[in-house]
């Protein structure tokens, strides 16, 4: 999913979206909460309607926002408490509030609201937080229940585990969610300053213990080669704004791995991103000339590789599902590995 | 002409160019000359090849620079020393030099080194300024037919009269530029510190002394009503960022006068921009949904103000040229300007 933080993926039409092979983006409950407003949004016939997007679209709950804006909350049982970093107002966001907003926003599917939290932490603040997600992912769901969307269309509902750096806590969280009778389960708070290595083992012993004919989103990841490796764990679902930040800072993804517009090898080289590409970036442009729109600060070289980037993610994610498909993923994995080159991202 | 300054027209792609009903547009030649450099330019193949753009384009000649820039810029008869905005590097450029930089870039249409100057000036500096634009004319309309483009097309050549705002100077410059022998000819030094009236005073004297069955180019201009009062003159071709520049500042351009999208009545606007544009802006987002992208910053608010703006000047000047066709150019322009609104630039 390419993340649409405040409604819009930065950079791209609906069209572009389309093109690119997207079948599904994210958009965050917290920032469209504090702006334009959830009322806003449902008066204007939902997410879908607004952004002129009909494709499904998965809204987060606002959880991963008590990690990445952590100077600016406070955490009760009931719900959490923001200062906004738009204007400092005080927002108060409980699982049920979270479900009416995204409710509002009319998402296809909702998140619970859940309590991510930064590495290293010690096990009893691990407990605490996991436990808290449990609790409330089930107000979450409950309310969830209760809730109408715009447009009067079903919403499917996932819940997320945390569990921080414990595989055994992990595990346990895992099987207690999976418990939940939710849509879908996610690894939230994964990522967060573990080992790469962590990473995929709590991954693994959280995939082996939800279920298997459901889907499992790995929240918040990754750069090429995690997905590739996530989905050799199992994992089907990813959202990730590399695709499209990197994008603003010059750098383009490639089977050969990352490449930076910026440098000056690309200045009078007449070849497109990549030649195997067919995204309108890589048959119109030259990377001397994008190079040069990216120096010039041209909005066309941010728009054009971010393009190139979503095609990317959602051509590599196609080409996974077909080699799964055909028997071939190990194959397909150990290639991709093997070309793929440098530190991406 | 949309303004396509460094390569590129801000914010659109080529394709977005042409649906917005663009038949040529203009390009920088001291912006290019600087960077990517147009020695890299005529190595991709020019501008057209470049940009992606298998229309029309017209390159100025960096005489406007010699008033925008006007700090960093040094006179001499042979040319004009500027200390480049990027670096402070010396550049110094020739009458002869600027055609074969726009030779490099492969312009369709080149135009003649001039020696604009801001408002007021005295009688001398006026007449200094004009005699130096024929002789650097002169100048560059010799050196162009020396001059090839990457691809062998040929290249026609505009030449540029000036003459402050001195009605009787204007009057003998345009006789005396329209004897070059050039393709087209232009009104340059123009709206850059006079009054409307004089503006357009000194536009009817200069066209008067222009041939009627050559194009004439009112360089730099201007906003909506501005269009229809120079045509009704007998303008034919403009060149103006107000479209695409007011666009990124949230200014809409509608038949009933500019909008500023930032307006909290917008806030909770369902309509498009202008129900009665289709472009892709209009056909595919709410007002409500614009104000917020712009107010967000995102990137997706600029590109579609952008194309909405420049569908509305081409949409303008396709109905000015119609109007003429049909007899009824006085009947448009008396219901646009009745129709159109506030000031709009």
């Amino acid at each position: 999913m390419p993340v649409g933080t405040a409604g819009s993926v930065k950079g791209l039409s609906p069209d572009e979206i389309r093109v690119s092979g997207t079948q599904i983006l994210l958009a965050n409950t917290y920032h469209l909460m504090l702006r334009p407003g959830s009322d806003l949004v449902r008066e204007l016939g939902g997410l879908h309607r607004m952004m002129g997007w009909d494709g499904p679209i998965l809204t987060d709950s606002g959880g991963y926002q008590i990690l990445s804006l952590r100077e600016r909350v406070r955490i009760e049982e009931d719900g959490v408490a923001f200062r906004s970093h738009l204007d400092g107002a005080r927002e108060f966001l409980t699982p049920e509030r979270a479900m009416e907003i995204q409710a509002d926003l009319g998402s296809d599917i909702a998140m619970t609201l859940d309590h991510a939290v930064l590495l290293p932490i010690d096990a009893a603040g691990a407990r605490d937080a996991a436990e808290r997600s449990l609790r409330w992912g089930e107000r979450s769901l409950r309310r969830a229940r209760a809730c109408a969307t715009p447009t009067g269309a079903r919403q499917l509902c996932f819940a997320i585990a945390q569990g921080a750096d414990d595989p055994a806590l992990r595990a346990e969280m895992a099987a207690r969610t999976a418990k939940l009778g939710a849509d879908g389960y996610a690894l939230g708070g994964l990522s967060v300053g573990e080992s790469k290595e962590a990473t995929w083992e709590l991954t693994r012993v959280s995939n082996e213990a939800l279920p298997e004919d459901q889907p499992r989103y790995l929240m918040g990841m990754g750069t090429p080669l995690d997905l590739v490796d996530a989905v050799a764990l199992g994992v089907d679902l990813f959202d990730c704004v590399l695709p499209t930040r990197n994008a603003r800072n010059g750098m383009a993804f490639t089977p050969d791995g990352p490449m930076n517009i910026r440098n000056a090898v690309h200045a009078r080289d007449p070849r497109p991103l990549d030649p195997a590409c067919a995204c309108a970036a890589c048959l119109q442009f030259s990377r001397a000339y994008l190079r040069h729109l990216h120096i010039a600060g041209e909005m066309l070289a941010h728009r054009m590789l971010t393009l190139h980037n979503v095609t990317f993610y959602q051509t590599l994610m196609k080409t996974m599902r077909e080699a799964i498909e055909a028997g071939a993923f190990e194959r397909f994995a150990d290639a991709f590995r093997g070309r793929y080159r440098g530190a991406d991202a």
